[in-house]
């Protein structure tokens, strides 16, 4: 059992929650709460921390499956105290881990009738959850970012994905132009998305293999990714409105790519 | 100018910001930001508070149509220091104004074409924020809410809202059972939704008044609510994903019927 808030593991754990350059320098993340634990592979669990009330508290209808797989990755128990440092959330779940990232190559986007997201410097990490979560939602293919977005394995973007952190298929672009002229070559039309855009989205085909730029969150896409694009599409907006969400936006366009392919 | 951190105002702007009851009872609320104090309705700011540096900075494109509203809603200069602790953000934006909160009856929020929003329970101040903004864009004519919703006029409600908060008619429901009725009576269709809906959404006409009932974001919609509705809708979700966030759903939702109207 872990006491001391200065144990190394502690310290280990905390650094990986807090700094994006030791997620990057190790490969690894860490996720809380009970949902991620059982959404997890298996094989990309690294380590397990938990307290006694957790283990105490498991309802009755996911009991067994919970206590069979922490059997498998194994587990530490810490102290309630332990476990409120580690969390950095106002209520801790109990449940800590720490994890592989998943890594993909270009080509695992891309899929038999490609649908993907580009992100361009999306800045909110829970819009950046938000995101993979309705793309799973919506059957895409899979989510690119350029280097230059918020940290998918910061704690709030993980949280946000609602485990599909853990699904959907996505890559940290090196040279988002180059992956893009390699998705238009594998027959993916790509739609560049502005409030200026010339083309209102729920007129436009996504029957075949489609992406989606989203830009950032204030300044919308780059002027090179517009130039690129083959479409630039718009969300209609009543009233005043400026802008609709990134998320929102994300999630309206990926919906209408599924309802135009399956009703 | 106002110096002191304990100056009376002061205080004031601070127990808005913080306290709902303290909203609840004096019906004021506050924002933060350039943007915010132009989309307000004159006649509902109340006061308005800046900087020097706010003064010095405003950018020519809109520096005359800004300093025309300032002199007719008169304003406080505060220190940097004041505002720091005003804004309890990060980043102060140099500008905030006590507001009149926007008064509606059910009947301002039905309309020719009624498309409303119906919000049980909902929890997080983003999501309530994104569904009025999305609302907005969708051309809703109205957004009701449980009194068991996070609270509208909570700062980070507001700044969701990117302004639609002045511009989209809402209203907190005393007892919401009798405000769908009366909806029902209006010719309003009233889809209640859920992962397990017998309907998918897209499959639906929105082309009558419509209203969507949102549930809140853990538990989802109360089982009255359910049985009150006419049709019992999802979204249908790929993957392992249990849910969609409320604000996703909603804005979807709306979309929708967005799309069925005008195409």
């Amino acid at each position: 059992m872990i006491t001391s808030l200065s144990n190394d593991k502690i310290k280990h754990v905390i650094s990986l929650r807090d700094k994006k350059r030791v997620r990057d320098e190790e490969n690894l993340f860490i996720t809380e709460g009970k949902k991620l634990f059982k959404d997890a592979p298996e094989n990309m669990t690294v380590e397990v921390y938990l307290t006694g009330a957790f283990l105490r508290d498991l309802s009755n209808d996911n009991r067994n499956d919970l206590l069979e797989k922490l059997e498998s990755t194994g587990f530490e128990e810490v102290t309630d105290k332990v476990m409120a440092k580690m969390s950095g959330t106002v209520t801790p779940q109990g449940i800590m881990c720490v994890m592989k990232k998943p890594e993909y190559s270009l080509d695992d986007l891309i899929g038999d009738v490609p649908l993907l997201v580009v992100l361009e410097r999306l800045q909110d990490p829970g819009n950046l959850g938000t995101i993979m979560r309705s793309s799973e939602g919506a059957g895409a293919t899979g989510v690119i970012m350029t280097g230059d977005c918020v940290d998918l394995f910061g704690p709030k973007a993980v949280r946000s994905t609602m485990g599909s952190v853990f699904r959907v298929p996505f890559l940290y672009s090196r040279d988002v132009m180059k992956d893009i002229i390699r998705l238009k070559k594998a027959g993916v039309r790509v739609f560049g998305t502005s409030p200026e855009g010339r083309s209102v989205y729920s007129r436009c085909d996504y029957g075949g293999g489609t992406a989606f730029i989203i830009g950032n969150e204030s300044s919308g896409m780059s002027e090179e990714a517009k130039k690129i694009s083959d479409d630039l599409i718009s969300i209609p907006m009543g009233g005043e409105l400026e802008s609709l969400n990134a998320g929102v936006s994300a999630s309206i366009l990926l919906y209408e790519a599924r309802r135009q392919r399956t009703g």
